[in-house]
């Protein structure tokens, strides 16, 4: 960390997610270090209720001061520590939400979400001003319930709101890192959406990613779409049409780019330190080696905005939501990353 | 192992693979165990001075029986240890093979193959009758430049040749089995090819399968095709459309099939036991997994034929071959699968 303007802590609004799952026990365990809170200002937006009994469920004290949401700006902009800024009950009535999909929960978390967003907009003097986000887990289905089925997600939220030309989704672990060419869309869609470009932005992207994590020359390695990569033509065009070409333009631009590679031995390699990433062509190709490595502790990073957003990679998972037994690890590691990335930038 | 007619050894079937690949070097290597050797008759269809070359190479001292391929019957059929049936001089010349795809190389491991179906066929009581086929791998793109294009892989040909109304890919690993509902197509043309007949087959034939590998009560997990299974239906169709309905037909025939299942995080639950097998929907979807776990030791294993057939889960390797740096593991589960498929089916 640097003196002057810049030397305040990073702050960071931490949306609650779906109230009905996983989302604040996660948060509540995640931030339960003392640590860590010294290192950061973080602006939980959500609901004071839902919080209490998560905290009560998993025995944890409640370490927040809670704020009514309209009064975020009394906040003290370089106190470090846990400040909710508290919906209820001004803009959300205090209840039980089900362990499900549903539209007010929709209408809630993309709420949550919209607000964090302004909250990084704002001028880095006022107190409310945050440096990025950190998303718990929405359902996708009650965003779509409730209007918003146009954004499958936070990161197009995202990028439709900051008006970002491309963003990438980005997956950080402890022995491996993946960002997508595509992403939420049916996988027989791919054909529809993956195009030269698209390859070669995640690549860009990731290129940039890595180096916003501290790695100098990153070393990239692009997964084929089809299996083998094609076979030599046998098995598919779309690796020697797309990828290729892709990863050539790439290289041009100085970007140490290789592959197309068969995705079913490329994460070996990157796994033994060949690579500092992997670009994915697809959800599942990506996803599929980070959580059978790292289920308790990837995160989830976008690429390609104006501020930092980092989630958890797993889902609202309604299924144990309110039993307690929810891992926070994913959501711990995307807090240490959010902080990473914040302290890199005050660095540079 | 039983008296009577059947107490004789198991015999297999041993193809070279593709020359100029690693075939030979992992053949050599993972029968190079005289406790292996004296538990099955091995005959090698293959080329002698490519054997003794890797033999060499690899520091092994030959212990197999060189007999001319049209002398195989001249070998003793209860004899346990290694024959290698040569296909040199009389149908290949001794040559130098080169680490590529080619012409030659294609005709003649396809003809290894072919060879070995042969024998599979002849009367149990004929001494060059074999109980199954172990297959070291062939270049697709040799046997494409051969006229063989019909056949993307050992699989195919099996296939056709048998006259098997229907097989399946499977790999078997120490901790994660998966069995393949389509195999070796562009990925965007699973489309075309995923129907409820192929995810219901896939389903059987891996049910038939784990209870030829003795487990008695297969707990099979089934993928979705689409990133999160469809999401409710908001990220494709297949799920609900094909896989939802061949796992209720399954489960109408008694088999303990689940899902569909999001891809990445199906597999940590096999992994941490609760699946006896995942059924993919297409080649990454299982092979990520597979290899990411045990990429010296999955074995690949098809399902549905009226023989035994194993193979290692790597391909010809042509990068690393004629180095001797091969691991060998993948083949040795090979054979050690084969044999525990021969013993098992002698007891039953």
């Amino acid at each position: 960390m640097t003196d002057g303007p810049t030397a305040r802590l990073p702050r960071f609004a931490v949306t609650l997610g779906d109230p009905g799952g996983i989302g604040p026990e996660v948060i509540v365990k995640a931030l339960n270090d003392k640590k860590i809170r010294k290192r950061a200002a973080f602006r939980i937006l959500g609901l004071g209720s839902v919080l209490d009994e998560a905290a009560e469920r998993v025995g944890v004290t409640p370490y927040w001061e809670r704020v009514p949401f309209d009064g975020a700006d009394g906040a003290t902009d370089n106190d470090p520590g846990v400040v909710l800024l508290d919906y209820e009950p001004a803009f959300a009535e205090p209840r039980i939400w089900p362990h499900d999909h549903n539209k007010p929960a929709g209408l809630l978390t993309s709420r949550f979400v919209d607000d964090a967003i302004a909250m990084t907009r704002l001028d880095q003097a006022d107190p409310r001003h945050v440096d990025g986000l950190i998303t718990a887990p929405i359902s996708k289905e009650a965003w779509n319930l409730a209007g918003r089925g146009r954004f499958p997600g936070h990161t197009d939220l995202l990028q439709y709101r900051f008006n970002a030309p491309r963003v990438g989704m980005l997956f950080d672990s402890p022995s491996l890192r993946v960002i997508l060419a595509t992403v939420h869309l049916p996988l027989m869609d791919v054909r529809n959406v993956l195009t030269i470009g698209k390859v070669f932005d995640a690549i860009d992207l990731g290129n940039d990613a890595c180096k916003q994590l501290g790695v100098a020359q990153p070393r990239i390695a692009v997964c084929g779409l089809n299996p083998h990569a094609g076979e030599g033509g046998l098995l598919g065009d779309e690796d020697s049409r797309l990828i290729a070409p892709a990863i050539e333009v790439s290289i041009e631009n100085g970007v140490d780019a290789r592959g197309p590679f068969p995705a079913d031995t490329v994460f070996n390699n990157a796994v033994a330190g060949q690579y500092d990433l992997v670009v994915a062509m697809y959800h599942d190709q990506g996803l599929i080696p980070i959580k059978l490595l790292h289920h308790d502790c990837a995160v989830n990073m976008t690429v390609g905005l104006p501020t930092i957003r980092t989630s958890p990679d797993h889902g609202t998972a309604f299924d144990i939501a309110g039993t307690g037994t929810a891992h926070s690890g994913s959501m711990r590691a995307a807090v240490e990353l959010a902080l990473r990335l914040a302290e890199r930038q005050r660095v540079s």
